[in-house]
Formats: C-alpha cells, structure tokens, sequence
C-alpha cells in the first residue's frame, strides 16, 4: 500500500484511500508504540525546521522519529542563520536535501511549504505555513474521532470559538468531507465565522453544516471540538479581551453526556480544568495520536511501512 | 534497590538510604562510562525541558541518556512557544507526558517544578527552578566529595561565597546533614550569609556549623567549596562591584594542604588558573560526576539499574 | 593511517599527506553515505558547541555524526547561558571535554579556536572563528574539485567576489598551495581585494596567481568559485549596495564551457537561478561533500577511519 503523494504539502492533497491506509497505519503504530516502539528507521534522518516555534510539533515529530529508531536533525532558531544571511527558501531545502532522508517544515508565510515542496530532493512535509495548512494537525484529529467513536462516517462533529482564523478546523473539516455522511455545527461569534471559501467548498463536497453562535447548540454532537481564541490574531486588544471569554466550556455541560471533547491545545482557559478528569476528555490521548499518526507518516513516506 | 521517590523535585525528598543508593550506582556506571557507555536506554526518551537557558546542566543530561544508549528531544528556546501562547506548566508537562518517557525540566520560577511533578505521567526531575531546588547539583557535589575524600560521614566542608543566592549550598548542606559528624564552616560577607530558614533547618538536623567572613578560616577544612558571587541576584551594580571580588582562591593558599577544592562553575574569577594543574582542584571531574550521577538517575527512575 | 594533527583549528597545519588521507577517506565515506550510513561511531558523542549560528555547518556536522552512528549534543542559542554568566571559553572546553568525545566549535572571535583547541582534552574542530579560518570548508571545497575535475594537481581556479572579507577564499588558496601547478586567477572590485597576506603567502608558496576585476577573465579556468558579498562585513550601506550586484553568473556566461561552477552557499544573487540545471553547477553536490569530508574527519579524529 502506499499514499498518492510524495510531499505532504495540503490536506487536499488526501484521498479517501489516503486517509484510510494511515488511519490503518497509524493503529498499528499504537501497538509498536505500546511496546517502546521499534528500529526500522534506523539510519534515516529527518530534518526539523522551525522558522518559527512550535514546541508541540517540533517534538512531536521528533518523538515519531526516535520511536521508529531514526536521527533527527533540527533548528528551532527564531531566526535562522541562512535566511538572516538572505538565502531562499528553496535553496535552503535544497541544501537540507543533501543531508537528510525526509524533510518537516515549519514557516510563518502562507505558501511556503508549497515552494519548498517543489524542490525538496526527499520527501516533504508541511508542519505549519502560517495561516495556510497543518495537514498532520488535522490527521491526528481524524485518528482521534476513529478510536473514540469508533468509526468516521456519519460522524456529528461541533467546532466551537475561532472558526476565522484557526487552520486547524479548516483542515479538518475539509478532510472529514472525504467521509460520508458528516454533519457539521459551526458555533462562533459572528466575527469569527469559518471563512466563505470553506464553506463554499463544503456545500460542495456535500457536507451538511449549521452556522450558530451558542455553545449549548453543540452539546447534541458526537464530537465537541473546542479552539483557542488566537490573541496574536487580532489587532485590537479590546475586540479580544470581549471574545476570549465567550465560549468556556465546563464538566457540568457534560453531565450525562456521551460527548467527546478534542482540542489542538494550547487551551487558555477554553476548557476548565474540570473537564481533564471526565472520560470525555480526549485532548490529551489527542496529542498521543499525533505521535502514532507521525510515525505512520513518516514510515510509509519513507518506504518503510 | 528501588528509590523512595517517583518524581525528583526537592533534595529533602531524599532519605540517606536513598542517597546511598545513588552513590553506588552512580560508582558503577563511572565503570560503565569509562568502557563508553552501554544501551540499557534503547528506545527510551528523554524530554529536556528548559525554560530558561542551562547550556551546562542540559547538555549534561543529554550526554547522561545517550551514555545509556537512550534519546533525547529538547527545547532550550528562550521563550517556548506553548508559554507563549499562554498554556500552564501543568497543560505542557501533560502534553511532554505523551512523547517522552522522563522529564527533566528547568524554569526561572520557584516552585514550577512541584506543579508539573504533580501532574506528571512520567518520571520527572527539577533541573532547577529559580531560587529554588537543583536536587541533582547537590547529587553530583555528594558523589564528588565521596570519590574525593573516600567517605562524607564526619567530613569538614567549608562553602565560600554567596550562600544567600547560592542555592548549590543550600543544597547540598541539607543533603549533607543525611550524614552523621558533618561539619560546615559557611564563609561569606555579612550582606550573603546563608539564609535563616536553611541555618535552622541544619541546626535541627543536628549539623555543626560556625558562620564566618574570611576564606582563611576555611582552609583547614577537606573541602572548599567555592562559589561564584552571583552578578544577576544583585539589584545594585555597585554592591555587586563592591562583593565580586571579595574572595579569590590561588595556588599559594593551598601549599601542602590537603585539602579538595570543588566548585558548580561556572567561575569567574573566585579561582585563579594557577590552581586548575593542582591535584586538589576537583571541579572538572566534579563536571564529569555530574554525568554519572544522571545516568544513575534515569537508570533507576526508568527501572533500568 | 593517521593525521598528523590532534585538533583542527587551522587550515595551515595540513601537511600534503593530511590532505590526501583525508581526500581518500571522504571518497570512501561517500560509498558508505549511499548504502545509508554505518555504526562505526556508536556510544560516541559530538559536542556541537555553536557561539553564533550557522544552520547549514551546524546540520551537515551532526549529519556527519548520525550517518557514522554516533550522537550529538548541541547548543545553538545565540548567547549560551554559560557565556553570559562570564565564562571563559577555555573552562567552557574543559567542562564540554567531560561530556563528549570530541567537539565542533563555531565562535564570532578570531583566536577563539585556537585557544578552545589548546586546553581541550578531546579533538577539538574549528567551525570557523570569525574572519578566521573555517578548515572543513576548505576540505570539502578540495573534495568537490578533485571529484568535479578528477584531480587537484595543475588545476585552474578563478575566484570571484568578495576576495577580502571571504574566509572560504582564504583557507581554499592556501589549501591549494598544497598541489603543484595550481593557478588561481583572483576577481573582485578593488575594494575587496585578496588581503595582502594571503597573497604573500601564496607567492611564497609558488602559487601562481593573478588579480583581474571582470567576470569575464574568469570563464577560462576549470573551477569558477563565485562568493557572496558578505552584506554583514560592510560598515557603509551604500558601499554594500553599489558593490552587491557587480557580479552575476547566468546560464549565458557558460555555453559550451566545461566550466565547474562552486559556491560556499548561502547566494544571494550571484548565481542566477537558470545555471542550476546545468551540469557546470555543482554547489548543491558540494554541499554533500560536505557531509562524507566530516565523516572522513570524524572517523579519523576518533580513530575509527
């Protein structure tokens, strides 16, 4: 079995078939996992650039990496010295290409990624350009809905807060249209509705989604899909002090509910800190997923699955 | 041999049965570094959590792992990315919790280390945090003294320096009161005497100590344990300027003396470089215990001794 | 087979027969890169120690390691913690010597190299100390010629750039000096001259050489070594911006030349993107180079070769 792409550069790039083969994939990583994992990378190397920070990331592939017993090669250099120095992105992957196996990228330009993808000599991966995609973001999303409901299709999934600005659940609500039968409820301010060309491309792809601004309208989901409002979003300080608190989500709106809560994390005060001891919480056993669904990745985009 | 401890926060956790223990370990893995190491880590990771930069205690952490054939993933940014968008240490210990398999953190704030040990699915160790505890740096010291003079019951120690700021010396007195007929000569300007609240602990623990402002009061101890007058504790430059220089060991002190010399480096300027050839400056293979020491650490939180 | 060195800090301590071994080697390392890498450096640690940055010598060094199956523990904060708190780079050494099995240091200071190198109880390899020197550059340099032209001896080298701040011109030069019937035609403004010393030095080591001003004079010779005009090195901006673009090789420039075109990289200009599909461009093959000449280097400084 392998994937459709060479370069994970989009989430649109992912068949159905994709999707599929690492959702399989990554479930049996989670039994390699479970037994300290295992060698078959040995010898290969991944290159980690961060133009800018992202712990989460950063070590979450890195982690995937070591577990199938693989290098890692990093920067997380606020500023590299290369592009201080003036240089290109595309010589930069250019040169990284001569030292690596597999390449995991990380830029604040939309589009960024795209143009390193085109002349990345090894296989590339796209681990954030700026407002633009987060492609593993959004499969560890989908690895997560699998083994806490057990299955995809016909899934009701509720997005709550800044649908406008995070990628995250652009992402993932283009993804699960590679599903039947999703149902989306959209719940934000009005000021941060999910963007037309979302869903636009929704309606097209046949997803079924309501628009709404109450929390309480997500509470008949089979997913709660809580967001951070992103502060560095905004301009205004005062337009983000009144919406950061809008939508807080606490252990007492899930009493007797059997509703998965996710999060991208990091949470600011989105969910309380009541909710972590609930079994609906999944955001940490979430950021678990990111681990097996990298190591999926990473092992068939280098021929090892 | 099994430790008392899960987590290691505080050297107070320490009881003398468990600092024996380490000492023993740490004695046979000195043989197990000297024949390069071996691989009883393999596929384990270490997440190397620095908040605030410690070039010398991370790096000493990473070589202790990869000594044991063990990974390493790591941030020593200034200034994480997940702080930076506001999330707790609670929330990223729990997050680190899913990649790795031990912590090891150091944070600018005191008491950070006991909230995130608190929350911690996996073995954690406080690698300082702030004006706090370094449980680890006490660790090295006592294995140091061992190897040096064969034995610490009934050792003379004298602590030269800032023993307000210091909280090396604060460490390692208390560790040392574990053991019986210790005695302390605590060597300082009247403006860094050792604090009152750690005075009355080492009385309570029936410690011998004097208190005393010239270093030639402490030359008839075994050990001299010099310090570094801490440029950064002081809010007055002139003061600082006033202190710094205040005690400088040299090569003509130590003439016929038996005495060991130990220091947490980094120096500058309170031991001159003529004392670096003697036979009784101990502070780089201080350096060197603090690896071994760490690699007995993690070899025995991870049930690996 | 051994080096006549124990650490690495400058270019003019390779005798001939250094260089040879060591060109010898690398062309080995290069068949070991292709089957993916050996083992040989396993349990050994490399000490990355990086005072500036320097993504492109600090991956290719730690690539170089991983390949050979060793590890490496690293530091590329812009100021290290130890540094700041006024240590010596002398005791900076001596400490990392307790950790690692041989170190790789990048410093701003010309001298700081030599003076890592003279209290180091491991080898100890310069990664360039300021307008210094940076040896391994000059090595893999020497590898790309004798692979791009299948030998050194009698070789036609043209230079072009900024010949006065360039540190790679230098170490090559005299490197080169090292070969018999080596020509070197020297390009660059007048303001930017090849310094006086080096070009004494290569008179005194019967190296031909001229000094021209136009790109131009350099399209006869076999190797066209383009530099960057180092924005950095100029106090006066105006003066960077009349002199940046005064060179710039396009396809054009090379029709039917069996011309080899190099580059220490990062460009920033100089080359025009429509050269690098030809066959003349080999500065992302040198790049590689680089890798198998630290891997040479490595094995042999830890006599492993």
């Amino acid at each position: 079995m392998t994937l459709s792409f060479e370069h994970l550069v989009s989430i649109e790039q992912l068949s159905r078939r994709d999707a599929d083969i690492l959702l399989k994939e990554a479930e049996q990583m989670e039994g390699i996992l479970k037994k300290g994992g295992d060698d078959r990378l040995h010898g290969k190397i991944l290159a980690n650039l961060f133009y800018e920070p992202s712990t989460r990331t950063h070590l979450s592939f890195a982690t995937a990496m070591y577990r199938l017993g693989g290098r890692v090669i990093s920067t997380e250099s606020v500023q590299f010295s290369s592009l201080y120095k003036g240089e290109s992105i595309e010589d930069t992957i250019r040169v990284v290409g001569q030292y690596a196996d597999i390449i995991c990228m990380r830029h604040a330009e939309v589009g960024s990624a795209a143009r390193g993808a085109l002349v990345s000599p090894i296989p590339f991966i796209n681990a954030g350009d700026g407002r633009g995609q987060h492609p593993t973001q959004a499969l560890l999303d989908l690895v997560t809905i699998r083994k806490e409901r057990s299955g995809i299709d016909g899934i009701h999934l509720a997005m709550v807060g800044d649908l406008k600005n995070g990628r995250t659940v652009h992402s993932l609500s283009l993804l699960l249209s590679l599903y039947t039968g999703v149902r989306l409820t959209l719940i934000s301010p009005r000021e941060l509705r999910m963007p037309a060309e979302i869903c636009d491309a929704l309606r097209e792809r046949g997803v079924i989604f309501e628009e709404r601004e109450k929390m309480e309208d997500a509470l008949s989901a089979d997913v709660l899909y809580m967001t951070r409002i992103q502060k560095e979003r905004f301009s205004d300080e005062k337009e983000y002090q009144r919406l950061k608190g809008i939508y807080v989500l606490c252990a007492r709106d899930l009493i007797k509910k059997n509703i998965t809560v996710m999060h991208p994390l990091p949470r600011v005060g989105e969910i309380s800190l009541d909710v972590d001891p609930l079994p609906n919480a999944a955001y940490f056993r979430q950021v678990r997923n990111g681990v097996t669904v990298r190591m999926a990745l990473l092992a068939m985009m280098l021929g090892k699955a």
